[in-house]
């Protein structure tokens, strides 16, 4: 994997740059839908290719359960069990661990889990977890982490960055003694925790630059933190990582999110919101997010965003897909998701445009002007 | 409406005909995939047409109730409200208020029922569904009728079908009323009931036939009585039927259904068999239906069906089908519905093709003795 940084924007930190993998090149900054269990819920490969998708996410967490990385490694690897030719990334499972299964517990040696699925008892070790995420074969991988909780007593902070980073380092040791064993040459990044205390992310930051990955991921933030603690964070953050080297916000987050943390110098997202919220009707146009379950769209005509060129805009009407989250036909989800999708992998793409011609700051304005309007009806959130 | 009879099989009763409408040509046997609510269930109009789809079939009662005649009338009619340019049929919604509702009280005048989904009271009588459908705008729109349950007692069985003869003729005459008042000309069909009794599937369909419509079709068919009771009752009704009109036969239904009933001269077919069991995993193939749910798929890394060129088929192992299913992701009962229904109306393109070239005795021959091999495994019974 190479990251060639191309242009950046006079106005902020923002940069466009470009990341080449085995399986083609990314221009940044990019969004990557989640693909948790092998698939971007109710999408296929072509519908995410037609929404401008040039990587995606993968979940090491659900796949090592369900079918287990070894089927996947006979089947072709992630790229050829899921038909995607292009490239992917896979977190660590470390989030999940943390977040879905039970009665976890935490060692030096790595992490005790039940499956949220048939409670059955798993470790994983950093070790262990290379050794999965080398039978699934993304592009991108990362090492095992442990994700704080929001908030979190410094000294627990303190201890599990510690571990985490020498986590990092058994990660990057096994990594390095797998390499050439998967079916193509694999990048490893590092994953900067510290919860929200500058010290400790600084102390991680710079002790994971010096381990030398290959790309640099902040984990542990929009998950409950004020955004002004997120933002000083991130820059903080970003003040320690090299500039030649693509940065990664791990599980964010709202198109605000993503615009701030472009102009703070990020370059790749991730996150189930435009998924997620796709399924519950949630769908985001350039002038807000709106509910389409709510009653004002059932005579609707027009198409859920204008400027908006995916399949569901070009096709239907809000009234016809209001009609379809109400009476629980598939479709409904099925072509939100295909819109969130499209309006997230746009929006990177918006970004990039403007960061190239050197005019983020008055795009974002432009943009947040005309978003923020209706979203101030809050109908989402009913 | 026009109906073109184009060729006929030398070994049996096939036709291989054209009806003629608004929306365009429909070569018969034809396999109309069912859009209960306005959509076949996980499909776009984009993927029932690159399916061969040229007919779908709306269902009055379900669009009765959600989103209302009236709301898609305004919206373009069914046409217009799911973006579907090609033609449609409606139902009567008789069917469904026999089958779905509660609390039916059935009057010479029509039937009161109360709704599936809120309990409201409603009635339809044969003029209010003329009006409905009229609103709805298919091209091709069917009467309100009795659909006698399996088995029926000869008396009530006779009352019924002269009562749905009557309505049949109220049908007609608000038809006429009706004319020229929606989007586009509309034909209308009979529907030939009668139970299981020979005298009065003869009866009844003789007396259509003197009302003159523009098609016929075969209820009450395919609800539980023997296959041989169905064969027979075909053939008698369809005796009585003219040679120069569509006949469809409601609600049929599997592979070797359609095979029989187009060799007894059938035409038109419509069933939720397909996405039905599609959204199931019970997967339709040249070699018979497999369950996709079935471990002996876990790691099969051949397509459904080596010889079907669906996107599914083009795209999937059944390794990975499997695990969509398995892990109750949504991409699974997409995907079998998108096959399943490629399966069905390819099915249909087939017996066009065997027909105009006079071998259908041969082709069905063919045809199930490779289909009914692993049919025998039962396993989607399981």
């Amino acid at each position: 994997m190479t990251f060639e940084l191309i242009s950046k924007d006079p106005g902020s930190k923002a940069r466009f740059g470009r990341i080449s993998t085995p399986h083609g090149d990314i221009d940044t900054p990019v969004f990557m839908p989640v693909g948790t269990q092998a698939t971007v819920k109710t999408l296929t490969p072509e519908d995410l290719v037609a929404a401008g998708t040039k990587i995606m996410l993968g979940n090491t967490y659900h796949l090592f359960l369900r079918p287990g990385h070894e089927l996947i490694h006979r089947m072709g690897g992630l790229h050829g069990f899921m038909n995607w030719p292009h490239p992917i990334l896979t977190d660590s499972g470390g989030y999940q661990v943390f977040s879905l299964s039970d009665l976890k517990t935490i060692k030096e040696e790595g992490v005790t889990f039940q499956s949220h699925i048939d409670g059955a008892r798993h470790l994983f070790t950093p070790e262990s977890v290379m050794e999965v995420e080398t039978a699934l074969g993304a592009d991108i991988i990362m090492p095992l982490d442990e994700c704080t909780p929001y908030p979190c007593a410094y000294e627990y902070a303190e201890k599990s960055q510690a571990m985490t980073l020498r986590w990092a380092m058994r990660s990057k040791q096994r990594f390095s003694e797998l390499e050439g064993r998967g079916r193509h040459p694999q990048a490893l990044f590092g994953i900067v925790q510290g919860s929200t205390y500058e010290d400790l992310r600084v102390e991680n930051a710079q002790a994971l630059v010096d381990m030398a990955f290959d790309g640099y991921a902040i984990g542990g933030l929009s998950i409950g933190e004020p955004k002004s603690t997120m933002g000083g964070l991130i820059d903080l953050t970003l003040a320690c990582l090299p500039e030649d080297q693509p940065r990664y916000l791990m599980g964010a987050g709202t198109p605000e999110d993503l615009i701030d943390a472009v102009g703070r110098g990020l370059d790749m997202f991730d996150c189930v919101i435009p998924s997620r919220e796709g399924r519950n009707g949630a769908l985001y146009t350039q002038n807000g997010r709106i509910n389409i379950n709510n009653a004002r769209f059932k005579e609707d005509p027009a198409p859920l965003d204008e400027t908006c060129s995916c399949y569901a805009c070009r096709t239907f009407s809000k009234a016809y897909l209001r009609h379809l989250y109400h009476t629980g036909e598939m479709l409904g989800p099925r072509m939100g998701t295909l819109h969130n999708i499209y309006f997230f992998v746009g929006l990177a793409g918006q970004m990039r445009k403007a960061i190239s011609e050197g005019r983020f700051v008055k795009w974002s304005e432009q943009f947040l002007m005309r978003y923020r309007t209706e979203k101030n009806r809050k109908e989402c959130d009913q």
